[in-house]
């Protein structure tokens, strides 16, 4: 990437009230939720995945998605996207009002099992069965696939390459607009982003649109930069770091937000946030989850002297 | 930097006992120091910062470093560095027994009076003064210039990339050996790197060395890969992040060691380095210096699965 290819326009996905709130040993409240995402989107921020469609048995902190997609949809210049494991949430989606659905389907075959009690290819059949029903009864919802573990696996270590591609190509043949890769547990580092990405981006070209990276080892914004080196140009996070991973207990979770918007708008990209109501956004999370640990180094250091803040569209 | 530039060595240069204790709130007891330096050592890490040799009473945590020094300098393979103000401290440190000495000079002009009541030009004459002083006295005494504040500058602001060249060019017409790039204070942005590093190596070469870098803002492991896809093969790192930056309390210190490594050998370069080793002497931190933060994603959450131990040679 050159010096003039450091420029244009970078979509930050805030996923934290999805990611970040599953995780979380405390549940918040609805209304400090939903006050919480306009905040967020108030700082600039057009795309907010803010919860799943999963049952409440299985995750209750995300028991109040639909309540909170209706609350939150009308917000303008927002995508709202939630997260949907099968046709019925797609459809609980949907009628809530999201813009957008992303469908995980791991690429490990033992993680996906251990996760959903579905192999790879159900799991892609299902994503099948949810774009076609989407075309037919769903029109302007997009549909997106998330392919987890593309980077390793905590129950197999690693994953092949070869593996992500396929399973790559089979989502868009089975209908997926758009695709996002997922370093689920952490394990990936830069060169492996800058192979993968080509690999797959050789394979389905720019229905690759998104990364989903966590900071389990510290390496998350290095892994955001060897992204963009490789023409990536929208990049999922989550405010304070907020979450963790399942398989390593006390870790951070994903990239963090403020840092992410830091370094993107410090190496010359637009991401249409403002850095400082970003950073007061935290309070939402020490009010409403006063155990989590909060992660991040702009919010530690505060903003340094260099620091321009950009123009607000909100 | 294609796939197969993602291969060969690299130099971690552990400066925790330099930068990470003088910023300590305690003093670590020599022998400690000298014990810990030793695990370093025994982990794989062939080049050491050991200590500074500057006035006692400006930074008493290094009052030792001769000491410590002669306790170290025949570790076999190991290149023992000490930092070094003035032509003083850099007699005291060859005395010592000290392979190789950093001056620095803060490219910034306000930091460098701030810092030292001299002007950047006054001290890369300082630099000259040791660099003839070398030559003529110090055989195989290697002197390296560290422009400091080359990133960016906690009084002035922004430094200008024309000042920083200008300025290396000056230390090397001076005499300097190499060139170290340094982030004091850690606002610094992978672009910027970029520039800077390749700016700074069509004016001097690769006598730009290695890079210094901060992790203020979570982008320490984000700038060191884009220095490894500009060409750089040598940074310096502290051990669980020791230190900090006196101008952001509770920020982090110098990129930290392991994560550094893990990134390193992950991505296919060759550190040397045996990463549970290292790990391990984080010990020697917990243990001398109860009160500071130690930081790092690798030894929150523990190497994954996917992580080969490299042989080490010690």
């Amino acid at each position: 990437m050159s010096a003039e290819d450091h420029a244009g326009a970078v979509l930050v996905r805030e996923v934290g009230p999805r990611d970040g709130l599953q995780m979380a040993h405390g549940i918040m409240p609805t209304d400090l939720k939903i006050r919480w995402i306009r905040a967020l989107a108030e700082a600039g921020l057009r795309s907010i995945e803010v919860g799943s469609f999963v049952p409440p048995k299985l995750i209750p902190q995300m028991a109040d998605t639909g309540e909170v997609v209706a609350a939150v949809r009308d917000l303008p210049g927002l995508a709202v996207t939630a997260l949907v494991p099968n046709l019925k949430g797609a459809q609980r989606a949907y009628r809530a009002g999201a813009a957008r659905i992303v469908v995980p389907v791991s690429v490990s075959e033992s993680h996906s099992r251990a996760n959903t009690n579905k192999g790879t290819d159900e799991a892609v059949a299902e994503l099948g069965r949810i774009a076609a029903w989407a075309r037919a009864e769903a029109p302007g919802l997009h549909v997106e696939a998330g392919c987890a573990t593309a980077f390793g696996c905590s129950i197999e270590g690693a994953v092949s390459e070869a593996r992500v591609v396929r399973v790559a190509e089979s989502l868009v043949a089975a209908g997926a607009a758009s695709l996002v890769l997922a370093d689920t547990v952490g394990y990936g580092n830069p060169a492996q982003v800058r192979r993968l990405v080509a690999a797959v981006r050789s394979a389905v070209g720019d229905r690759l649109e998104a990364l989903h990276l966590h900071d389990t080892m510290g390496l998350g914004l290095a892994n955001a930069y060897a992204g963009l080196e490789s023409g990536i140009r929208q990049f999922d996070a989550s405010l304070a770091g907020l979450g963790g991973c399942p398989y390593a207990p006390g870790a951070s979770g994903n990239i963090v937000t403020e840092d992410l918007v830091f370094m993107l708008e410090s190496a010359g990209f637009s991401t249409g946030v403002d850095l400082n109501r970003l950073l007061a956004a935290r309070g939402f999370l020490a009010g409403g989850l006063p155990d989590e640990p909060l992660h991040g180094g702009v919010s530690r250091a505060g903003l340094p002297k260099t620091y321009a803040t950009p123009h607000c569209p909100y």
